[in-house]
């Protein structure tokens, strides 16, 4: 394979010993400022999960290269905030003389500040990183302590950060009529009746995948997430103002916009809020930035506080989306095929890497000549590994799928028709009776879920029961939660929809895209779980019915591994689905792979 | 039976030929004081679920006696307010010519009143009857209007009913320290800590259950109840307030409350409000009348608006109320298997009417000589009956339990040591392959939430989708909740738990007791409720199990009707719960009623 071209990375990313250099930077900057700390939160300005380079000044002053994190610095100490996931990490990673290791959950800057902010202290925050909520809170934690939050005008880590690479400009691609299922135009006349509706004259759009869905343009401003970052302001005319570099958009990507959409350069955004000024304005208090709700509340916007209008839409996919997903989750279901099948051969030998199954699986991905991009890091992780729910395998973690190990690989792509994300645990050698107890528990929540039939007006949290049932009829359970939405060639996490402990107001509608993904971890020993993607759709009538009711249709097409199941554990319904399910992924899969995969597919799949 | 002892009357209660007369005294009323209207909720100054004889205005104004509703009364319309439950009663019982029948859920007055209330119109409310939270709804509506909500210093409805029943005045009784399980000094001393661990120097409380379970007494000022109707403020050194006619109280009683309790009269209630200036009090919005929180807001106090203070640790049973539910329980199920054996044979002449039935099952129930009330009107519903999810027999809707009939009843006791609540369906004759499969999926779904097993922090919705899975996989469903919480010789419905579609922040904790009660209707058919009660333990310990898990005890004992399950549709492990509930109920009934009745629950409890 050629490592220059991967998606992945496996180097270590970064050193403690830059903390010291940085954070002294720091301070110099803020002393000069007249600040007395501050906060460093792990974001950009439209609150992405994946940061672009340059927003990555979290990873930069702490080396703590985690997906979500704070910091917060004072003139003479510092911490570092991070949830479970990252505990032991994070000690890896950052110089703990200098950043004191905290619980971003159960404390978070807010809980600290109050006892370490100094009376009378001034503590500086970027209010483009920051959400209006998160900023109450840290304004009530320095005053708390007796001290004030204030505003920068401009970020006091990229006036220290000699060699912050530049804002992403990746160039702006046209995400197809045929695969977005719907013209840019009509998604934007929809969205503007809903705003004339409610007398609103415009919604400021902060979130990188509303603007890309509501304009059917991708690009790759971000990793894994075909992402253009811009602003966007809906008017209720149906029009756009779109604050991104023309620079950036070739002859078709402007005929593609065409009249509807204004093209104006970035920096003008600002001023372009001033102008809503005495207007309606809609804008989302969980996701815009804190700087936008100020400025439009300085010149007297009347500031309707409410969920990004693209947000629903865009979670509820059209005809075309979802056969779009259909389709590259064939293609996936292939490569997972091929991968599963030359897994068996490479890892019997006790020598294969997790790295080099990553690195392969990515291959077989590569090879359909459709990949745009990985849709996360692939999770490689071999036994005790398989237990950390959200591993990174790196140089340094890198070990041996040994033999009689179970390895649990949890990766996905990103196709120009469809993002994927899939799971699947495999036995190399034997496995235990605890292991294979395990297994099946989870196979019987994923299939108490994929065979879930429920009324209108239900959340997810209703159903996230059925799949943990099994686990905790014995005492078991697992801590994340069982299913998160999925998008159409984005993010591979997007909401509002989810699946999990948490009471989320949001009924599942037809179309939504979800992972079904149970797991069973067991520290220091071994991981599982099992994820396929599901799609929301409307039930059959059914004889003596009454009730509109929502099924899923199971769109990830790849072998369950047979060698870890119990049969006797199954019921006949549960047998029916896994039998069914495989039949499908054989007859679908198996005129696309070559000879010796499609044996190997029929005896993976053979009935039970 | 002594027609003149019995708790349930039959009687229709009310006559719309009433309304005329008083709705126009009451707009003679509103003249006079220079009001355009009146609200009339459905409470007292407790938010009582059942209320006083004076309490009940809505009925006397408008003939309406379902449990919940509302009126509005202008100078030239009014509107009664109800849900779902009591469209068609409403319609009934009221003078629609002079009320126009509104829905309480979709519309409510505070939807109402903004197309209705004229421009500059004074509309009166009692703030003594309404929480702070709804007086918001009215006075934004009132507004809206281009009106203004008026508190009245004294109810309108009372200056003009002119044999309005005084307010209540039963004894106080004792609710002894062997029944309550921790005396009040050591309850009033754990909650006062948690006042002081929060610089609070005290807390309003107003709900009736509250009071009688932080002082360990007990009365019969409403139906059903054994309430004792008194505010009370407990203060920060354990000692209380309580606002209390001192003639209800024996010399016993005085004994009982001890130094810690000072008695004063009701009258005085207000003028002790205003004496809590400038401290810092609780004060529970959801339930404090908002008369309540204006007189502390106008004489300064800081208002810690927090849930009531005695709402968790209530709910959480200790060892000796639960012993006592169980005894409760036991007895109740002795009365039940008494009845259900003699309607086996008194229904089957085609005969026996649904009234018949209710006071037979009274009379079982005042035989064991420890009835101190039925904790609601039983519902006693046969064929079509039976699908009124909320039907209250009376003389004209009272029709005979015909010859394949199912016939429910949803009944309870309040016993000293406990109160009960148990919903049976039996079928008289030969029951319809339909009803056996309807009935055997809410017997499923009831065994699968009895049978729950889950880890601490989980929340009743969770687990209500358990009992309703059987039913979903059908295309059915039913349209209340599972479980609500359940008081100990206190109200048969309490929080703040609860199992059913709505999403309550209260996880369910050792000691709860709780309804578990699916259903499913067929309107113009039959109904089918399914009720034990249980009691949420800590799970035993389990080889393997890693979290601390919570279980469920069922404690209602009463044979489930075998000529209504199909076996054939329950799976091994549900037929054992079934077979090992039913050894339960004959080992632990069957020594307490007489011969025939032993030799019919050994039948009726027979192992499938």
């Amino acid at each position: 394979m050629d490592k220059n071209t991967a998606f992945q990375s496996f180097d270590d990313l970064s050193d403690a010993a830059t903390c010291a250099p940085r954070l002294a930077a720091l301070r110099a900057e803020l002393k000069k400022r007249g600040l007395d700390g501050f906060v460093v939160p792990h974001s950009d300005e439209h609150q992405s999960e994946y940061l672009p380079a340059r927003a990555e000044r979290l990873a930069w002053l702490t080396a703590f290269t985690g997906s979500a994190g704070a910091a917060v610095v004072l003139r003479d100490k510092a911490a570092v905030f991070t949830d479970g996931r990252y505990t032991l990490q994070v000690r890896r990673q950052t110089d703990t003389a200098l950043f004191e290791p905290r619980d971003l959950v159960a404390e978070g800057p807010q809980g600290w500040i109050p006892d370490h902010l100094p009376k009378g202290a001034r503590l500086g925050y970027d209010p483009w990183l920051s959400t209006a909520h998160s900023v109450a809170h840290l304004k009530a934690a320095a005053e708390k302590a007796g001290g004030s939050l204030v505003g920068c005008d401009s970020n006091v880590i990229d006036a220290v950060w000699p060699d912050q690479p530049a804002a992403p400009a990746s160039p702006v691609i046209i995400h197809p009529l045929a695969l977005a299922g719907e013209a840019s135009a009509a998604k934007r006349t929809r969205l503007a009746e809903g705003l004339k509706k409610n007398d609103t004259d415009a919604a400021v759009i902060t979130l990188a995948d509303s603007v890309c869905w509501l304009l059917n343009i991708r690009g790759s401003d971000v990793p894994h997430t075909p992402f253009v970052l811009a602003f966007a302001i809906l008017n209720s005319d149906a029009t756009v103002d779109l604050f991104l570099d023309k620079s950036r958009c070739g002859g078709d990507v402007i005929a593609h916009l065409g009249k509807g959409v204004r093209l104006h350069p970035p920096a003008t955004f600002g001023a372009a809020l001033d102008g809503l000024k005495e207007k309606k304005i809609l804008a989302d208090p969980a996701s815009a930035a804190a700087a936008i709700l100020d400025r439009l509340q300085r010149v007297g916007a009347a500031i309707r506080r409410e969920p990004d209008p693209c947000q629903l839409p865009k979670a509820c996919k059209n005809p075309g989306e979802i056969e779009g997903m259909r389709q590259a989750h064939i293609r996936d279901g292939a490569a997972m095929a091929n991968f599963l099948c030359w897994l068996e051969g490479a890892a019997a030998g006790g020598a294969l890497t997790e790295i080099a199954a990553a690195e392969a699986l990515e291959g077989f991905r590569r090879a359909t000549n459709q990949l745009r991009d990985l849709s996360f890091d692939s999770i490689s992780g071999a036994g005790s590994n398989g237990a950390v729910v959200h591993y990174r395998v790196t140089r340094s973690t890198n070990r041996v799928i040994g033999k009689n190990d179970m390895f649990l690989i949890d990766s996905g792509a990103q196709y120009p028709d469809g993002t994927t994300d899939i799971t699947r645990t495999v036995m190399v050698g034997v496995a235990t009776a605890e292991m294979k107890d395990r297994f099946t528990r989870v196979l019987k929540g994923h299939i108490a879920l994929a065979t879930a039939r429920f009324p209108d007006g239900t959340i997810g949290m209703q159903l996230d029961s059925l799949a943990r049932r099994p686990l905790w009829e014995v005492g078991l359970d697992y801590d994340h939660g069982t299913g998160h939405g999925v998008g159409s060639y984005l993010a591979v996490h997007e909401g509002p929809q989810n699946i999990s402990k948490r009471a989320v107001n949001q009924k599942l509608m037809p179309g939504m895209i979800c992972s079904n993904e149970p797991g069973f971890y067991k520290e220091g020993a071994f991981g599982i779980r099992l994820e396929n993607l599901v799609v929301v759709t409307e039930g059959r009538a059914l004889p003596g019915g009454e009730r509109k009711m929502m099924e899923f249709e199971t769109i990830t097409l790849a072998p369950l591994d047979l060698n870890l199941v119990e049969p006797g554990l199954l019921t006949q319904g549960e047998r029916g689905w896994l039998n069914a399910y495989h039949a499908r992924v054989r007859e679908t899969i198996g005129p696309l792979v070559p000879d010796d995969v499609r044996a190997w597919l029929a005896r993976a799949t053979r009935a039970i």
